[in-house]
């Protein structure tokens, strides 16, 4: 029997990853066999959606990840889930104990991190430094899927991106939340290192088309210049047409987080990170394939409204990437961008 | 006037910078005029030296970064100094309140973190956040100064080591210790970045030769290959004779810290990491040295005696530097071995 965590259970990514792994009703760990899952535990802020807390093999465990792991320090600004601290409060420690594999979900978007420099930190980096310093307290030795991102990359003088970032690139962040992820795989293969547990970084591409409302990520617009135009609403593009962004759908992005989890220490291949595979469109591809899913009018909703800042951030994002570690392991790129449109629709009529 | 404070003050690298800053008598901030130096605090859990102690201008804060930074929650395994929290006592408080310039080298040494995680997770990360959550908190724009180590740089599969490591070379490391460093450089970029602060990290050589007792760091053979025969006493040399190293004398990483601080930000340049010149010579070379200056009496009191443990973390250092950013600002390495090891006869003897 198997016991799973996920933080940010309840998000899009964590709940999507919760439905495939209650549907599957297995999970082979990390090159073992494929074993019942029997426990599947939600750990967020918000409330999960029904259809997850309704099945009887799902736990939830309501609050901030960083304040549930150091409930003694949880005041404002107070230092939560430092490293070193204990394995936190009684709930949040027995389905840590439990858990064979725990995927760190949990984050605060990029654009959240930029507004508001102490939500990112205690969101994004105490929350990664306390669940890390849990899981080596109870010395159960878990698998830990961290959910890194492709904003880890970034251009600066010294270190200008390549043309295509690829499994040789070394990560160079010009935000904060790329830099709050590259801390988070930085500790995680160091607490590999050393045996603490058996971390696998996977970096997550742009989410597209992330359904429901739009979030803070400053990457957000790449959802919402399709979503809301096939609602028949509206939307803005703050970067032009000829930008290029790397992409995937929620359905490659849920291979890339069970791959990590499934795979043998050799096939994972080391304790860096791996870059997931990426779909790589300009913006004017995708208002194109919108075109030819739903028709001119649909593309006629998108506002090209440029946000120097919003385009600024993007810019440092690479748009082209080769993951041949990621391939070897056979994970792929979406097809084409019609097909990642097509199937936002098949999922939001379901 | 010009305040200044100094982390780890107590130290080798700490207490000379010290004595170099009050023999000058007058800093020149960032670019600025000169102005008097009024105060220099030292921040230590060691006591400082007696000459230090005594001079009027010093003012000393006896006890552990992290501990003073967030005295709340000094007790074993607490949260110790976590973003976001306050600007620490009040003495601290008052003495960062009115520095202009944080020489930040507070730091457990790369021996200690691998055998002591703790150690390293609090002595390197958490007082690091902690000493600039505090400068934030006081929005006064310090320039810290950040003693990092070539230590970040490694090699790991994806990520061989190129065979001389420039100002393109981005890190990864491959120890506790390199790792704690490197967290501290991206958060002082990021803080910067934010206009929280003027951070300008430096990565530094090993510096040899150290006087005094063997530390614990793992490159400390170094220093102990030299000093000890000198004074007539046995060495043990862990890593074979043609181990090639990036060294430092003492002098040379004093210039870097002073020449961080008192760069202009245009001639420093960007908020990435400047890494300091380094004289790269084989541990044979070294020896070899220490023959032609105190004779064959002296080399033969090495004892090469090889630590595969010892031997496998120097192989992840880089042995080759080539620093054209630090060179632009006049930083130069050591002329040669021997050069080295006389400046340190004559300062010990002095």
């Amino acid at each position: 029997m198997v016991n799973v965590v996920v933080t940010g259970g309840a998000g899009f990514l964590g709940s999507r990853l919760a439905r495939v792994l209650l549907a599957a009703g297995s999970l082979a760990v990390a090159g073992g066999a494929a074993r019942p899952l029997s426990r599947v535990t939600l750990i967020d802020r918000v409330p999960v959606p029904p259809d997850l807390a309704a099945d009887r093999r799902v736990g939830v465990i309501h609050g901030e990840l960083a304040g549930l792991l150091d409930p003694g320090a949880a005041g404002p600004g107070a230092g939560a889930g430092s490293p070193g601290a204990g394995a936190g409060g009684p709930g949040v420690r027995d389905a840590l104990a439990g858990a064979e594999v725990i995927f760190h979900l949990a984050a605060a978007v990029s654009g959240e991190c930029e507004a508001d420099f102490d939500l990112g930190m205690r969101a994004n980096l105490r929350s990664t430094e306390a669940l890390l310093a849990a899981c080596r307290a109870l010395g159960t030795r878990p698998v830990v899927v961290f959910a890194s991102s492709l904003a880890v990359f970034g251009a600066s003088a010294e270190h200008p991106l390549p043309a295509v970032v690829d499994d040789h690139t070394l990560p160079n962040p010009q935000t904060s939340y790329g830099t709050q992820k590259l801390i988070g795989e930085r500790l995680l293969a160091d607490y590999t290192r050393k045996g603490f547990l058996d971390g696998r970084a996977v970096r997550l591409m742009t989410v597209v088309v992330r359904p429901g409302r739009p979030n803070a990520a400053a990457s957000g617009f790449l959802s919402s210049i399709i979503r809301e135009p096939l609602n028949g609403q509206r939307a803005t593009c703050p970067v032009s047409p000829d930008t290029e962004v790397a992409l995937a759908s929620p359905g490659k992005a849920i291979d890339a987080l069970l791959c990590a989890a499934v795979s043998s220490s050799q096939t994972w291949g080391g304790r860096s990170a791996v870059t997931m595979p990426a779909l790589t469109v300009t913006v004017a591809d995708m208002a194109a394939a919108l075109r030819r899913v739903a028709g001119p009018q649909a593309d006629a909703l998108i506002d090209w409204v440029p946000d120097p800042a919003v385009a600024a951030m993007v810019r440092t994002w690479p748009g082209r990437i080769r993951s041949d570690r990621a391939a070897r392991m056979g994970l792929i790129p979406d097809q084409d961008f019609e097909s990642v449109i097509r199937m936002h629709l098949a999922e939001s009529s379901s």
